[in-house]
C-alpha cells in the first residue's frame, strides 16, 4: 500500500477514477468525500483524523466487528495452501466442504445444500433461475411468476434488481424483466397509517395481497414467493405481528415455494440465526451473503431445501448455472473463522437475551424527541421514522428524502455512520457492540436529532 | 481449517452438502470427485495424493500463477489495517483509490474511470443496466438493444447469461430477458467451413450479420454491441482476420457503443493487457474480472470511458446501481499486488514475445494428430477441435460433446487439466509457466490424445 498520499490527494484521485455505487456523482464534491482507512470494533477512522462509530456495520454486514485477526489469519493460512480452484469440474476443495457442512448444521433442519455465489445479488438471481428450472423439472413449466413486494431489496443485478421493489432501480436500465409481481408490502408507519385499519388489520391485509395475487396470477403459473422477514434496505420494516402467520397459512395450502431473503437479516441480526427462525419460517430456498463472512472476503450462497435438491440430483439433469468465485476458498476460510467466531462468543445468544434487549430499550427512549414519529428495532437493526409534527403522525415531510439526507449528514458529522432511507435513520451495529458503545451511540444519535431539528426548522421544513 | 479427515469423508461430505456449478450431480459419483488442496506455480495437488498441471489456470483466472506470497501478504496487511468497509454513502478507502488510478493507467487512453463489482457476471449485468441508462440521459431512450452473438459468454447471472448466447442456458429460468439480439458468431471451424465461403470471406460476412441485424432493429434502437474479443468458454473461438477491422469500420459510423468483455481476454493472456489493445479496438465499456486478481479473491469491474462517465457526472444524475463489496478493500489489495508482479516480471511481454510464441508453436505441432483437426492459438489460450477423420474435416462426431468429455477425463488422469468445450479441448494455463513445463503439458496432451484416440476407436465413436 502507498504511503504518503495526502488525504486531499486520495480523495482528488478517487473523483477521477472512481465510480461510486447508487452515488449522485456531479454533486459529489472532491473533499465531500471520507477516505475510510482503518477500523477496529464498532469505530472507524478517515486519512481527516476523525473516529466514527460504524453504526451500519459496514453495510449490515460486519456482524462479528471490524479487526477480528482471527478472520485474517485463517484467510492468510487458506490462501498460502491454495488461494484459487474452482468447484465446475468434478473438483472440490476442503474449506468449500468444511463451510457446506457447517452450514447446514445452522441451516432449518429440511435445509441440507450450499450452492455459491459472489453475493447476495448473485444469490437472488440463481434463485429467480433455480425456482423455474425447478418447476420445469417437476413438469410444471408454466410456473414462472415470482411474487415479491414493493421496496423489497433483493440485489443489483437485472434480476435482483427485478425482485426488488425499488421504483427508482426501475426506473433505468428496462426493469423489472418479465414475470416478477410486486405486492404491497407490510409497512404499518408508511403506509398502514393511511388506511383506517388497526395494525394488526393492516398485517392481515398486506398477508392476503399475497393471497390475492396468487389467484389473480393462478397457482398454476406462480413459482414463488420471495421476501425478507424484516426489509432492511427498505427502511428495516418490521411487519405488524399478524403478517407473516397469515403468510404462512396462505403458502401452506399452495405449492409455491417461499424463499427467504436472509441476506441482511442472516447471521445474528434478529436474536437468531436467520430472520426465518425468529418468525418461524420454512423457507424452501435462503439467500444468504454480508454477516456469512462479516464482509471481511465478499461470499453470498443459496441454502437448498431437500426437496429441491433431490430434484437436482435426478439423473441427467443439469442447472447450467455458476460462477467463476463460486466456493472461493479464501472467502470459505473467511466464512468458517467468523462463524466460529459468533458461535464461540454466542453472539446470537447476545443479541437475543442481552445485547439486542438493551440496545432497545436505550432506542426506543429517542421517540420522545420531537423530529422523531417512531422508534422501532429487532435484533440488533431498527429505525427512526423522521417527522414534522410529533403530535400529528399522518403529516410527512414535502420533498421525501430531504430531512433524512440532512439529519444523516449531522451524524456523519458527529461521528455516528447511520443511513438515510427517505425520512427515515436506520441503525445495523456490529453484534459485538458493548452497552457503554450503545450509550455513546444514544447519545450521539440524539444530538444528532437535536442539531437535525434546529437545523431542518431553520430551512422551514417542519 | 480441519486436519485428519480423510479424502473420502471429504467427497462424501461435499457429496451430501454442495451444489456444484454446471454439474450434473446425478452422475457425478461421490469418489469420482477430485478435492484440491494445495497448489503451487502451474501445480496441483489433490487429496489422493496426486499432482496435476493446471492448464487452465483455475478457470482462466490465475494468470500469475498458484501460491504467490506477495499477494496473500498484500491481502493479510489490509485485512489487518480495514478489511471493509462500503464505497456508498460519500465514502471511499486508500486501497480502491489506488487500484482506480492504476487500471486507468493500464486501460485505452480514452477510459479512465472504473465502478466494481464482484465478478464477470455482475460487471456484464451492470454494463447492460448502465448503457441504456446512458443512453435514456443523452435523450435517446429507444436505443435498449444490446446485440451480441451466439455462443459469446458473459457470465451467469440472469442478464449476463442473456447476454451470452449458450442455448443451454438459454432453455432454462426463463432466459433470454427482452431486448437482447444474437447474431452469428465468427467461427470458421465449426461454422464457417461449412458455407462455400474462405475463412477471410466467412470472417467479413460475420461481421456484415452486425450491420444486417442494426439495419433490421433500426440503429436508433439499439444500445451497443457486446463481444469478447476472443470467444472463451465459447471455445477459444479466434475470429478470421478479416471480423474485427470490418466490425470496426461498421461501429465507427455508427451511434452504438462497444463493450469488450474482458474477463477472460484481459490481463495479459493475448500478450498484450486487453484483447482490445491485440485487435487494436476502442471499447466504450469493458468489463474485467479473472485476471485483475488472479483469482486470489473474487473481483469484476466495469472500465468505463470519458464519453459515459462525463454524462453520469451531470448534475442530479444517479446510477441507482451497486453492490456491497464494490471495491472490497482486500480484493483491491490482491488486485494491486496482482498487477505489480505482472508489471515487474513483464509478464505481457513474456508472452508477446517469449513464452507465448514458444508455447504456440509447440502446441501446434499437435494439429499433426489423427484425433486433431486443428489447432489453434493467440497469446496463452488455444485449443484443439476433435474430429473422426483428420482427412474430411467436414466430419463431426454424432453425439456432440462426448468425445470431448472423454478426451478430457484422460487428460486429468493423466495428471494435465483441459476443458472440453463440445468436442474441443481448451488450455490456458498460468501466464508464468516455464518452457521445460509447456514441454511437459504438450508431452501429457499428446499421450492423452493417443489414450483418448484408441478409447474412441474401441467404442466405436470414430
Amino acid at each position: 500500500m502507498r504511503v504518503n498520499v495526502s488525504s486531499h490527494d486520495l480523495k482528488a484521485s478517487d473523483h477521477k477514477h472512481h465510480l461510486h455505487p447508487f452515488t449522485d456523482h456531479g454533486a459529489l464534491g472532491i473533499d465531500e468525500r471520507r477516505v475510510i482507512s482503518r477500523a477496529d470494533g464498532v469505530w472507524l477512522w478517515d486519512t481527516d483524523g476523525n473516529r466514527m462509530l460504524d453504526g451500519m456495520a459496514g453495510l449490515w454486514c460486519v456482524n462479528v466487528g471490524h479487526g477480528r485477526q482471527e478472520v485474517v489469519d485463517a484467510v492468510r493460512a487458506q490462501m498460502s495452501e491454495l488461494s484459487y480452484y474452482n468447484t465446475f469440474f468434478k473438483t472440490t476443495h476442503p474449506p468449500v466442504i468444511e463451510l457446506s457442512e457447517m452450514l447446514a448444521g445452522i441451516a432449518p433442519d429440511n435445509i441440507n445444500m450450499v450452492m455459491y455465489t459472489g453475493s447476495g445479488s448473485e444469490a437472488n438471481d440463481t434463485i429467480l433461475r433455480l425456482v423455474r428450472t425447478y418447476w420445469a423439472l417437476q413438469g410444471q413449466p408454466s410456473k414462472k411468476v415470482v411474487i415479491s413486494r414493493k421496496n423489497a431489496y433483493h440485489g443489483s443485478t437485472m434480476a435482483g434488481a427485478s425482485l426488488g421493489g425499488m421504483g427508482a432501480m426501475h426506473s433505468q436500465g428496462g426493469l423489472p424483466i418479465p414475470d416478477i409481481h410486486h405486492i404491497a408490502q407490510p409497512y404499518w408507519f408508511g403506509e398502514g397509517m393511511k388506511t383506517d385499519m388497526s395494525e394488526d388489520e393492516f398485517g392481515l391485509w398486506a398477508a392476503r395481497e399475497l393471497e390475492r395475487a396468487i389467484e389473480e396470477i393462478g397457482e398454476e403459473n406462480v413459482a414463488a414467493f420471495i421476501a425478507e422477514p424484516i426489509q432492511g434496505a427498505g427502511g428495516v420494516i418490521v411487519p405488524p405481528a399478524t403478517y407473516w402467520p397469515e403468510v404462512k397459512r396462505i403458502l401452506e395450502s399452495r405449492d409455491i415455494l417461499f424463499i427467504a431473503d436472509e441476506v441482511i437479516c442472516g447471521f445474528g441480526r434478529t436474536g437468531e440465526w436467520f430472520g426465518s427462525t425468529y418468525y418461524e419460517l420454512k423457507p424452501d430456498l435462503m439467500a444468504i451473503a454480508k454477516g456469512l463472512t462479516s464482509g471481511y472476503l465478499p461470499m453470498g450462497g443459496v441454502l437448498v431445501s431437500d426437496q429441491i435438491a433431490e430434484v437436482l440430483h435426478r439423473e441427467g439433469v443439469e442447472f447450467f448455472h455458476g460462477y467463476t468465485y463460486a466456493g472461493h476458498p479464501a472467502c470459505c476460510a473467511a466464512a468458517i473463522a467468523n462463524i466460529n467466531i459468533m458461535k464461540r462468543e454466542g453472539l446470537v445468544e447476545r443479541v437475543r437475551d442481552h445485547i439486542g434487549p438493551y440496545f432497545k430499550s436505550r432506542w426506543m427512549t429517542l421517540e420522545d424527541h420531537p423530529l422523531v414519529g417512531q422508534a422501532r428495532m429487532v435484533g440488533m437493526f431498527g429505525a427512526l421514522e423522521l417527522v414534522p409534527d410529533e403530535n400529528d403522525l399522518s403529516k410527512r415531510f414535502d420533498n421525501v428524502g430531504k430531512v433524512g439526507t440532512i439529519t444523516r449528514d449531522h451524524s456523519f458529522a458527529n461521528g455516528l455512520v447511520m443511513r438515510a432511507v427517505a425520512d427515515s435513520l436506520i441503525i445495523s451495529p456490529p453484534l459485538t457492540i458493548t452497552e457503554e458503545e450503545v450509550d455513546h451511540l444514544i447519545a450521539t444519535a440524539r444530538k444528532t436529532l437535536d442539531v437535525a431539528w434546529d437545523d431542518i426548522r431553520k430551512q422551514g421544513l417542519a
